[in-house]
This record gives structure tokens, C-alpha cells and sequence, in this order.
């Protein structure tokens, strides 16, 4: 992998051609074209060839990619060639399904830390899973040194929770509050919004 | 409004501008400056001048925007100043969530279809939406008069409820299954994964 700063854009196709590959491998396939992987995600072959020749050569001219050889490098490059521990914070609809979500493991994520601020929903389980106290979620993700958290708690109190993330490890964040949230500086958020989504696409209706 | 073609990624931040404004409103204010919007959304003050000029003249120089105002119009502009109805296909952990899930309705959506192919919950109710039998689909949707869907079924099959959907009216889908669906000319297709979503950022990790 070389040390050259690659832009953030390309960064964010790797894992759809992750994920393209896992499927292209589950279905029994062994070697792949830029322009069969391009049909699967949506991506022209040429910006497939460039994107993944910012890491190395790893297709050759005329015989392709080799799906078992590209996935194992994307896996590492995307850091996924191991398990991410992940602490879920609130557990109302969105916690519990993410909870309950079984394509997260062979993708590189376990949930491992639950935690929500009803009295109701603290003690009890999710699978294997513990739901805690929120009021524990520094010193609980401390310990079990994560670096990785999703929030699903209201807007009105996803903020707190950051400002809470912040006095851990947690270095990246999935955001499922309807909300921007202010994080310190090295700490990587991303969102999940529906409704952000389909007004983005009503726009063109 | 004018004509013009503007470009994509600018109607993708407007639904952010709009969400922070309403909370704004939520919270009394009635005037804001593209500095403050702009540490609501994490987008510099010079870009969202830009982005809004795009449409007309909606703030005054030295008084800013009035927050009543400019909601209006981008409400007028992503076309949310009505009700979507919305079809859910699949009602697993993600299709449930997003049944129950109360920030659709204030911004633009109502959900009023439901499908599924498991006969324990065909026919049954979450609050008065009734789940139908996906093979009712066509005839539901286009009955219905509905142009926006949101796919939760698995990866396996997504594809055959997208192309269920091109028989129909509908023109925009927000597709929650992990794969990339073909979808007719005019569709427009976007995707919620969290596990592309948490790749991307422990590339950085």
C-alpha cells in the first residue's frame, strides 16, 4: 500500500466493490473484468481500473482481477482484514435492528457494547448482547477499547452522546440521528438520514 | 426557480440545510446567517451562500436569512411543500423501524403501503398500516398512485422487488439491501448500508 493521500471520494467506492466481489465470490465466480465489476455497482470499467490502481496492480491486461486476491487487499486497505468491536448507543428501533443485524460480522464489525438511558430497556438482552447504563458508556468503552460507535439516539440527545464518545477512543461514528453533530478534530463521522435521502431524489420528481 | 441545471451534489446538501433550519425554527429563532447555518451543518458559510444563490436572492446582505422563508422555499424546491406517499417493501427489523418511524411525516413522507412475502405478517397491522402480500405489489402501487419506495428485503431479493417496481409509477427508491439494483431509465436509486458506511471510515483508523 503505498503512502500517497488518496482522495476521500475513492476511498468511499472501495467498499461497494468490496461487497460486489463478496457477492461475484459467494456465487462461485474466481476471476472478474473492471467491466463486469462496473455492471454490478453502477461504475464505469475506467473509473474502476483507475480507482483501484491508486493501491497497486492488482489485474492483469486481458485475464482480469482475481476476486479471492482484490477482495483479500481490499479487506486490508479498508482495514477490514479484522473485527471491529462497535458500541451501539440507544437502543429504541434503529439500535435494536442494527443489534439484530447479521451482515455486519463478515464485513469487518461486531457489536459488541449496547447502551440506552431507559430503566426499562438497561439489563436486559439482545441475543448475547447486554444493554447498559449510558451513564457507564465512557468508562465501558474505555475498557474494551473501541474505536468504533453508532448512535441512534433522538436528535435532541445525540449531541451529548458525541460530546460523551469524545472522551474515549471512538475515532469513528455512524450517525443516525437526524442531526449534525460537533465531534473534536481526528474523529470521522458519517450519516444515516432517510428522509435526507428522499428529499435529495423528490428534488427530481 | 429557475431552469437551470444545477448540479447534483448541491440538491444533496440542501436537505441538510432544511433539516437544520427547522430545528432552528423549532427552537424559537426566526433569522439566521450562512455562519451559523453553516456550523449546524458542517458546510462552510461561502459554500452555502453558493448552494442557495444557486435558486434565487432568499437572504439580504448584512440581515441574513429569514428562517421561515428560506424553509419555505426549499421545501418548494425539493418538492417536500406536499405529502409523498411511500411504499415499504419487506417488513423485517428495517422495513418495522421505518414504519414506526416518526420524522417522515413533518418532513414530507407518510408511509402507505407495506409488503411482505412471510405469511405470518401478511395481513397484519403496524398501527393502521396493513402489511399486503408482495405479490400484490403492481397492482397496489400503481393503485395508489405512489412514485417513491423504500426497499428492505435481503440482498437476494432485491433486484426482483426493483423490477416488481419498474412496472410501476414508482420513480425514486431508497434501497436498504446491500447490493446495487438495475433500475429503468428516469429511476433514481439511492442506498443506506451501514457497513459501506463503517468501512470507509476505518480505512482511516
Amino acid at each position: 500500500m503505498t503512502q500517497k493521500k488518496i482522495p476521500d471520494i475513492i476511498i468511499g467506492r472501495l467498499p461497494l466493490y468490496l461487497r460486489a466481489l463478496h457477492r461475484m465470490a459467494a456465487s462461485g465466480a474466481t476471476v472478474t473484468s473492471s467491466q463486469e465489476l462496473g455492471g454490478w455497482v453502477g461504475i464505469s470499467a475506467a473509473q474502476i481500473r483507475k480507482d483501484i490502481s491508486q493501491f497497486g496492480e492488482f489485474g492483469k491486461q486481458g485475464t482480469g482481477y482475481n476476486i479471492e486476491f482484490l477482495k483479500e487487499k481490499l479487506r486490508e486497505i479498508l482495514k477490514v482484514d479484522r473485527v471491529w468491536d462497535v458500541a451501539i448507543i440507544g437502543m429504541g428501533d434503529i439500535g435494536h435492528g442494527l443489534a439484530r443485524y447479521q451482515g455486519f460480522l463478515d464485513r469487518g464489525f461486531r457489536v459488541a457494547l449496547a447502551f440506552d438511558n431507559t430503566s426499562e430497556k438497561i439489563g436486559t438482552k439482545i441475543g448475547n448482547l447486554l444493554i447498559q447504563d449510558i451513564t457507564k458508556i465512557v468508562d465501558a468503552i474505555n475498557e474494551a477499547d473501541i474505536k468504533v460507535a453508532m448512535i441512534a439516539v433522538p436528535a435532541d440527545n445525540a449531541q451529548e452522546v458525541a460530546d460523551q464518545l469524545a472522551k474515549t477512543g471512538v475515532k469513528a461514528i455512524l450517525c443516525y440521528a437526524p442531526i449534525c453533530i460537533n465531534v473534536p478534530e481526528g474523529v470521522r463521522v458519517q450519516y444515516i438520514d432517510p428522509a435526507t435521502h428522499l428529499q435529495w431524489m423528490t428534488y427530481y420528481l
